[in-house]
């Protein structure tokens, strides 16, 4: 079904938000720009899961995100300091979604199954959990200047691991020109080219930095050819949340800020709804242009008016 | 006048030969893939230097390279050990014509004329030989881990220095996530964006390394906007050439490798003639294509045949 190009906006309409709430069983929510913004959480938000988690029956919760330089148990930790009721699985990140791609649909066989990690250690603890070999990542090895030496060992294959059958990239924030180097002579050798997403930018305190996009974005130029990103909106990342928690994709709804992630992520998944809050990104204007992305099916100012009107 | 289609094949012919050296006054000949590869240079290249030179009149040869890495100086070095006749004013590579660029076009008013540099000590050299102040570059205070004070600082804009009102990207073998954010934040700040070239890969080794135009690009992909590059085939390249060399445009012939760099150049510069060389990046099929992006005028397998059969 197409979205409407009216979604409609639940702030302060008790009845509309009960109407809603009762439709679905499950919600998908990002969480930098819905649940925080950083380290500064929004107010409300513990309540607002709180309110969910206690309906009868209660609501499930699962937290859905972009950022890969966080493992689960990362980011359980950050849920735990804001007071936010969740376990480890109730928390999908798109390293997950990598390791889980890899591992289960990829299926390599060995010997040729490692992975060029060019991440943070979000990405390593998520392919220790599927058991999948990798090399690269946080390895001081690859956290220095490149030398006469790495030029010789990439351009004769010698410094090449021969198992390397897929390059996985996410942000690092210790991206180098050895890394970028290493990454791109395992793809010049067929690796297949897997992204945890392709964000172009990170948003931070209150400004942007360099995104896991543009942090691969050098590998892209040089072999022409984008890599299948497996973060929102990635149906890859909806197919592997559905495996895990078995949907019923009518009875779930997607809440984000990104109309181009988010939204968008909701609508091809088929979802039953989606709710963009706009205490991120977008903008309502941003689905109101003739060319939008993507039309939310519901609205809110912030997550916490979902607790209605006089909360 | 638009190119012929049919470049004219020179090697082994030598009254096509001659008639082609008749028609120049000046050759701007481009490096790597021309004279050698890496550090491997052709055969017969100084002896064919020698000869132009040694014409009489003699053929003015003009030394016209991307590569941002090396000043003119250390150019020079290479060529003396090679054993090529040059001076330091018959080469002209990018960071040359980029700190002409910034500082006899650009004229930026001081004190905000301060140049933030993504880049290797060639461009350092170079600006600092037009006296333009730089930040950045080789400075060890940027050739280390981002941290949590660096986002504060860049957000806040206290890590930022405030003169400076461009950013100038080339190659960087030492790039990395901080040198990337602090020049994202300049361009954020209205600074302008400029590159010594934006070539995708480096030819080393016998196969190719990130360019200048990998090294860059997260920047071009965070701001949605593409530098203005200053090597080949930018016209800024070949203005500033004229201007000092005082070339007359119909008696000089560009000669080079690559069909979308060299050529290009010669042929928007609208030169007397383009002289494509076989040992380098492009191929014949390159203009044979329907859709080449330049076809030379002149052709020959290696720049030696220039020297006549039998030689």
């Amino acid at each position: 079904m197409a979205p409407s190009r009216t979604p409609k906006y639940l702030t302060g309409d008790e009845n509309a938000i009960n109407e809603f709430l009762d439709k679905f069983d499950t919600f998908l929510l990002d969480c930098d720009g819905v649940l925080w913004s950083g380290d500064h959480i929004f107010p409300g938000v513990k309540e607002t899961i709180d309110l969910l988690q206690s309906k009868d029956p209660g609501k499930r919760t699962v937290f859905v995100t972009n950022n890969s330089t966080k493992s689960r148990a990362e980011y359980l930790k950050k849920f735990k300091s804001k007071g936010i009721s969740a376990t480890v699985d109730d928390v999908f990140g798109s390293s997950y979604s990598a390791a889980i791609y890899i591992k289960r649909i990829l299926e390599l066989p060995p010997p040729k199954n490692k992975v060029f990690v060019l991440g943070e250690a979000g990405i390593e603890t998520e392919l220790e959990s599927e058991n999948v070999p990798f090399v690269g990542g946080t390895d001081p090895a690859f956290r220095r200047d490149i030398t006469e030496a790495d030029f010789v060992g990439l351009a004769d294959g010698s410094a090449l691991d021969p198992d390397v059958g897929v390059v996985l990239a996410g942000l690092d924030f210790h991206v180098n020109y050895l890394k970028l180097a290493t990454a791109y002579h395992y793809l010049l050798r067929g690796a297949k080219f897997l992204a945890t997403n392709t964000d172009s930018t990170l948003p931070m305190n209150h400004t942007f930095f360099p995104g896991a996009g543009s942090v691969l974005i050098p590998l892209t130029n040089m072999i022409k050819k984008e890599p299948l990103a497996l973060g929102k909106p990635s149906q890859a990342m909806m197919d592997a949340v559905e495996g895990k928690f078995h949907l019923d994709r009518s009875r779930t709804c997607m809440i984000g800020d990104r109309l181009n992630t988010d939204i968008q992520f909701g609508i091809e998944g088929k979802l039953g709804g989606t709710l963009a809050v706009l205490s991120g990104v977008s903008k309502k204007s941003d689905w109101e242009a003739e060319d939008a992305v993507a039309v939310p099916a519901y609205y809110v100012d912030t997550l916490s008016d979902l607790r209605g009107p006089g909360q």
